[in-house]
């Protein structure tokens, strides 16, 4: 069979199980998680074998130790692969909540109930986690996925799958409701986008170039964020010392993740008091400063920022720092370069606070709060499949909601239309 | 300036609106509607005289006497319009609703408010009092709107859209808010579905030609649907005569509309003592049936259906017939034909209804009623810019909630991640 006709048997298979998880109860798919994650806790020796291979292959095609380290599985990442499974069984079900239910004048009872969106092409770079993180939120809100993961991590991808479906089976779910593309070839992720017939959302998570490609290849609907350039705007009004544990947890505390800050606005009153100090902690973890011109002149060790930083995306201790005449100044600096991900002000002025929140047309927008809390879980959602700065259907962290949609339900007894 | 260049300075001054629109307060908003209202009343006889001009082109080229009366406007028309203004500015404004609040174990209050979407494309095909309908909800909802109506309305669109931007500008809002393309060139759609960077969401309406153009030239999300195939199935349960009115309705009230219906599926229990009489009622309201060879046995004079009868939208008084010798046939002939529109059930039954409204996949599933109801208004949403048949984002008929979106707010007093 060619790659085509095995990826389109695939989809095919995929829309079936769809169709057949529309009616299942939120019992069977719980009972299917809470298996999974014992198997995973049982065939322990087996996952390590596999995923042993794909972490000497990445030695043998030299990949950094970073990399080797996110690919490899131990008991302590198993551990926790398998106790996801358990708190994403524990999350209450999307599926069949009315969210709505209304009387018409004639009588027609209308009411909007969630609904799984069918099936998700899940497009991955990430650790072997994510396939086992992807299956349980596609499960739990009733769709089906199909997971195209990378290369280097087919092995432990395929185990994975396996012990995934074998649980379903055993409860009496369709076993196709989990499918991984099994194979290494690029080829596979252009033939997904392509079969919109069978395929309702595409998610993709990796590089910002992985993201393009998806975007510009798919003819299926994409949920996704390209990056995060976020701010954090430390008012004239700020508290100093909140000022610096947010922005020193925003910038250091992982560089590497969307939400971390990118540039930091202050305004001109509070920087002479605020950024000398600030920008030495900083530099003291590690982080290369690049200012604008003013900037420079208080701190004078710092890098001039070129035109560049400001609209980049770090992901490493660098920080764009730019002072702004007035609040006016920074929406406007992040209305102009911001990625609609997160933003933060400090600021202890009750109208700059509120107008903050209101203006700042990104996904997470906070007052007085690490920029880090863009974050299914953290926001308290339970669990994400990705973060959308496109405002189509879902904006900020994907949960379970997100993956389902509303349908409207109609209870009459012999109404027509006049 | 060239076509491309007028259409990337409607898009970009379009996007500069929408920005002023994100902090307008509701009652702003609703004084432009009003006012808007007075105008069309105030200018008829202007509005009346611009509209010759288009009817007069039409019967130049020939347009049949259906489609000019659709364009023509006259005092009950314009009455019309004038009124739906006042009735948008009734409904409740979408924006600014906090749809849900929570507090986090760190004491973090999280929230999610409806923000607008930005710029919508509204490319239509359709009568003159779209324009109105489409800018007034778009900027209820907070919106700016880019208007790509038909070349044989363009004065009447001219003149309507010149009125509502002057209400705009009269109470202080951006008269970019609402902006006409100003040219009958089929070009300008073309050119504006590339402008993502400026434009969040296209609505087409119109012939499924013109929406399948948009859908695949489109650099823009889309929400749209292709075409209504909606079905009526009469259970073995049902009441004779409620199934009749119902089927008389939807196939006779209004066939040329999408939440008409266009297959019938009959329960073999039933079929005899309900299918003649009905079919027989249909014929004389003059509508044709094409049956499968069971019903051909006991309607003698129907024409046998042929293989694309089945997934036609007829959208004329054209009825395919089956009979089928369950419920499980008729949610397979659905789930295979149908168009994730608009499907009712007829029954008196409760487990069949229950199981109708789970199982069937469409935006809108009835149970004793007529499919015409799919229909924003009628549903109780108070007005819809259109019908949504994928699954993102909205699912059946849109109405202001579905021109907005939410994003996070949080208000934090220092808190960190750890």
């Amino acid at each position: 069979m060619s790659l085509k006709q095995t990826i389109k048997t695939i989809a095919k298979n995929a829309k079936e199980a769809a169709r057949g998880l529309r009616k299942v109860d939120r019992a069977k798919k719980d009972a299917a998680l809470r298996l999974m994650s014992r198997k995973l806790l049982e065939e322990q020796g087996s996952i390590k074998q596999e995923n042993m291979k794909d972490v000497e292959q990445a030695r043998k095609t030299g990949l950094s130790s970073a990399m080797i380290d996110r690919l490899t599985l131990d008991e302590k990442t198993i551990k926790a692969m398998a106790d996801s499974l358990n708190e994403v069984a524990d999350l209450p079900d999307p599926v069949g909540e009315v969210t709505g239910m209304w009387k018409r004048p004639n009588g027609l009872l209308v009411g909007r109930v969630r609904i799984p969106l069918g099936v998700i092409g899940f497009i991955y770079e990430s650790r072997p986690n994510v396939t086992v993180d992807a299956g349980s939120l596609c499960l739990k809100s009733g769709n089906a996925v199909i997971l195209k993961g990378g290369s280097e991590a087919i092995h432990s991808n395929l185990i994975l799958e396996k012990l995934m479906r074998e649980a379903l089976r055993e409860v009496g779910l369709p076993g196709k409701a989990i499918q991984l593309v099994p194979t290494t070839s690029r080829d596979a992720v252009g033939i997904l986008l392509g079969l919109k017939e069978y395929v309702d959302l595409i998610i993709p998570r990796g590089g910002e170039g992985l993201i393009r490609y998806v975007v510009s290849h798919s003819s299926i609907p994409v949920l996704k964020h390209y990056k995060g350039v976020c701010h954090v705007y430390v008012d004239e009004f700020a508290d100093i010392e909140v000022a610096s544990e947010i922005c020193f947890n925003a910038k250091v505390q992982r560089p590497g993740v969307c939400n971390a800050m990118e540039t930091l606005l202050v305004h001109e009153r509070i920087a002479e008091r605020f950024l000398p100090a600030m920008a030495e902690r900083l530099r003291d973890a590690g982080v290369e400063i690049r200012g604008c011109p003013r900037t420079l002149g208080l701190v004078s060790w710092a890098k001039p920022a070129v035109h560049s930083d400001w609209p980049a995306e770090f992901l490493d201790l660098v920080l764009a720092v730019k002072i702004v005449s007035d609040m006016e100044e920074a929406l406007d600096h992040i209305e102009k370069y911001g990625s609609n991900h997160t933003e933060a002000i400090v600021t202890n002025d009750y109208n700059r606070a509120q107008r903050f929140l209101a203006e700042v047309d990104s996904s997470v927008v906070l007052v007085n709060a690490s920029t880090r809390f863009n974050d299914g879980n953290q926001l308290g959602l339970g669990a994400e499949i990705g973060i959308s700065t496109s405002k189509l259907h879902a904006f900020g962290p994907m949960g379970l909601e997100e993956l389902t949609t509303r349908k409207f339900i109609v209870y009459g007894h012999g109404q027509v239309r006049l």
